[in-house]
């Protein structure tokens, strides 16, 4: 256990926030609910970030950027995006400060104010809309397929880091099509892209779905999202991708002429995921020892630490080290030599236990005696002896297995943690007592789904895509119905 | 020259307006001084940061992210620094909207006022350090290499795209160390890092040098920087490296415990680019036809444009491509055969030339016959026929002749444009017929830098940090100067 980290058996909540801070991944700034993202939390993020956008890239879309800045009038533009968006903002009102006439401070310049208010974008689907107004006229301009990594603010009662915090990063992507089907097909798409991400690379299954209305994005006509599972039993929504329909195509008035000259409507998506991945990255993988990444999304894959008396010892094992490191020539595969010597080797096990490093080596005077090291691996924690000779193929091969190991753990935890009841008592006592997805019938109506919720603080986390449709009875009205969705309490 | 674009020698201003628009760069968004990004101009942005991004790995760097939002107090902690950056910024004073109660549009609720106003971070020099006092206590956290890749807001009163805009990306370092001169060689060795990228990638020629006092960085001792020469003669700072003494460490109270124990205040730098750098690429090369952009960092390569009149013959061309795509297997080179059918080839010359393309390959049904094609490069415009047998190695050598030919033309324009004068008269002449950077000596005061400024409009770009020292007198004052310093009208 790492020294000073709450146990997760004993406050799961504790143990996030101490375990997210002390790995150096983030910390709370001075401006509240805004965060920090130290440096190796944010090398996590730039791992991120190459795969989503080479994937964005590889299906044809392109990166753009947008103002930080959205006129408050727009935000009214479409009916039900007002009211998701417009409540909770940083709103700037001033141009400039001014010294304070009686002390040395500054104070806002009341000359300079601002004649329309500005928003600072919550989501940019006004903004962006707004320009497509102007870039789209042809079928020709269509689909518009492009994405912005960006910086956005919601105004957030309750943050915590990562996973709701005023501001975060993020990416959005905004496409326009000439056609619905060809709009809901590439919202399914970037779902998918989404799930292949989170579960190839962040090691963390996910079900795919539909939202219910009450759920839904403001302004969608359906939104498609991932779910994923906690080591609590609690659910986290790990990315969203939004059918929109014509809804701010009208609001908007981008129309295309089609082949015969005919105006119409554009037909939108937008989809999304932010910094909250490392939060869902950390909460499903990670123990009482601290972080275990996946070695796809690990800054360091492999960290060797010298155990040594004298400085000859050292240079010897020095040596040994670049027979090692040259035996791992993939340049993709980051080897990290610790030879500081102001911490001892204890030190710095429990300091990459808690950093989540996959592999560690440890290297001392019996070892080059033997030709051999000791490699720990992060996720079990098993030690084993290697030969040097091999040391390069054995460490690659592990972090294959680590990385699929790691996913089948996460996998099985899902598993075992996804109910089937058709008994609203039964519902309540797995909620209170092993969490985890339920899968129950329901009835449809926004009406069970609140009654539900505020029951049991158990939401509908989606319509499950790929079950079979499958007569039953609404858990709570006992109306008849189709289909189970799924059910949890939810970050 | 490009369908409906101002001529440079007619009208530079408008000629560079027009062309960042037409060639799809950038474009002014609906909110004041704010700009939007297009794809194309963004695929440039995305090659500057990839490269300028790995030299700074490289050299030991890591990034990182702080807030976008500074406290108001924050900004009159260090002296300097308030002067130069509290004036025009954006100010958050309000954290929610409400609806109107006459009507249906939002307006800012007067309950929702922020105890303390923030600002949207104009740079982050007092966020970092703010955050840097808890992260620093012993020499072994030294030095502290973090970089930001972020957006910064500056209400500026008249803005430019890309050159001066009221929200622009940048990247932002900031360094902290245990010595002086360790801070001194980190800042000098961005700067250096600066230059390598812009001329090797951008191929803009530049001199390095230090700012005069006036010109320094509000919260600096020393900025270094970089200068290139426009087209129009006039000077562009593109970018700036910043020793920052300990203003800061004493602004924010930042020590270290060095080795002994003792206390001592730590050192820092700060140093940016910018999205201004594109402005910088536009305006110094490119030319009436449009767009030239040096081949490491055109988004696109080469463009292969089909000339046909039947589909049969639209069908073998395709054939031919993909053996010529198949003798560019470097996965750095882009190529795109343009096949769409609703545009003619004539157009689609123009289109690339505005565009840039370093390239442009054209093929018909003689071509076919010859096996040759038909190769123009964008920088001179020269064309010629080539066997498609070697059009891989001829397209990498012309790509890489390119790229230097670019350099040395702008070196060339540098060069013929740097004069010296030591008659005040001739100064004011050569800056209202040639313009340009001339070579002056000054007395080394303000007032002589501020009155040459106020009657002339030109400013000390930088002392130059390689010119040999020269005694020679002040050509405004007659007083005695040791160096020849920089002085143009810039941007």
């Amino acid at each position: 256990m790492a020294k000073g980290i709450t146990k997760r058996s004993d406050d799961y909540s504790a143990w996030y926030n101490e375990l997210v801070k002390r790995a150096d991944l983030a910390e709370n700034s001075p401006v509240r609910g805004c965060m920090i993202i130290k440096p190796y939390g944010f090398a996590i993020w730039e791992k991120m970030q190459a795969e989503i956008d080479r994937m964005f890239k590889e299906t044809g879309h392109s990166n753009a950027y947008f103002p930080l800045f959205i006129p408050k009038s727009y935000l009214s533009k479409e009916a039900e995006h007002v009211e998701g968006f417009a409540k909770e903002c940083a709103v700037v009102t001033h141009y400039r400060l001014k010294k304070d006439e009686n002390g040395k401070g500054l104070v806002v310049d009341p000359e300079a104010k601002l004649e329309e208010e500005l928003i600072i974008r919550p989501t940019s689907e006004t903004m962006i809309w707004k320009t497509y107004k102007n870039w789209i006229q042809s079928y020709r301009d269509l689909p518009l397929l492009l994405n912005q990594w960006a910086n956005v603010v919601r105004w957030e009662m309750r943050t915590r880091l990562f996973l709701r915090t005023t501001e975060f990063l993020w990416q959005e992507g905004h496409t326009a099509h000439a056609t619905r089907q060809e709009a809901i097909d590439e919202t399914i798409q970037m779902m998918n892209i989404y799930a292949t991400f989170v579960e190839d690379y962040m090691a963390v299954p996910v079900i795919k779905g539909v939202k219910s209305e009450s759920e839904r994005f403001a302004g969608a006509e359906d939104t498609y999202c991932i779910e994923a599972l906690m080591q609590d039993g609690k659910a986290l929504q790990a990315g969203t991708s939004h059918f929109l329909g014509q809804n701010f195509a009208k609001a908007f008035d981008v129309q295309f002429a089609d082949k015969s000259g005919k105006l119409e409507y554009v037909w939108g998506t937008s989809w999304g995921v932010s910094t909250r991945l490392i939060g869902a990255l950390v909460m499903a993988h990670s123990d009482d020892n601290g972080l275990v990444l996946p070695p796809k999304l690990a800054p360091i894959h492999i960290v060797i630490v010298p155990i040594y008396r004298k400085p000859e010892e050292l240079e010897e094992i020095t040596k040994k080290v670049e027979v090692i490191k040259s035996q791992i020539p993939d340049r993709d595969i980051v080897v990290k030599f610790d030879d500081r010597d102001y911490f001892k080797p204890g030190w710095k096990f429990a300091e990459y236990e808690l950093k989540g490093v996959p592999i560690r080596i440890a290297i001392g005077p019996r070892d080059l005696e033997n030709n051999t090291v000791e490699v720990a691996r992060r996720d079990t924690l098993e030690k084993e002896t290697v030969s040097i000779d091999n040391i390069g193929t054995y460490c690659l091969n592990l972090l294959e297995e680590m990385q699929k190991n790691i996913y089948a753990k996460a996998l099985n935890f899902r598993d075992s943690n996804t109910r089937k009841t058709d008994s609203y008592d039964e519902f309540k006592k797995i909620l209170d007592n092993e969490g985890g997805f339920i899968l129950a019938h329901w009835d449809g109506t926004a009406e069970t789904e609140e009654r539900i919720k505020e029951e049991t603080k158990a939401t509908i986390r989606l319509i499950p895509l790929d079950d079979e449709e499958e007569d039953g009875l609404c858990i709570y009205s006992g109306k008849s119905s189709k289909k189970r969705v799924v059910f949890a309490r939810a970050y």
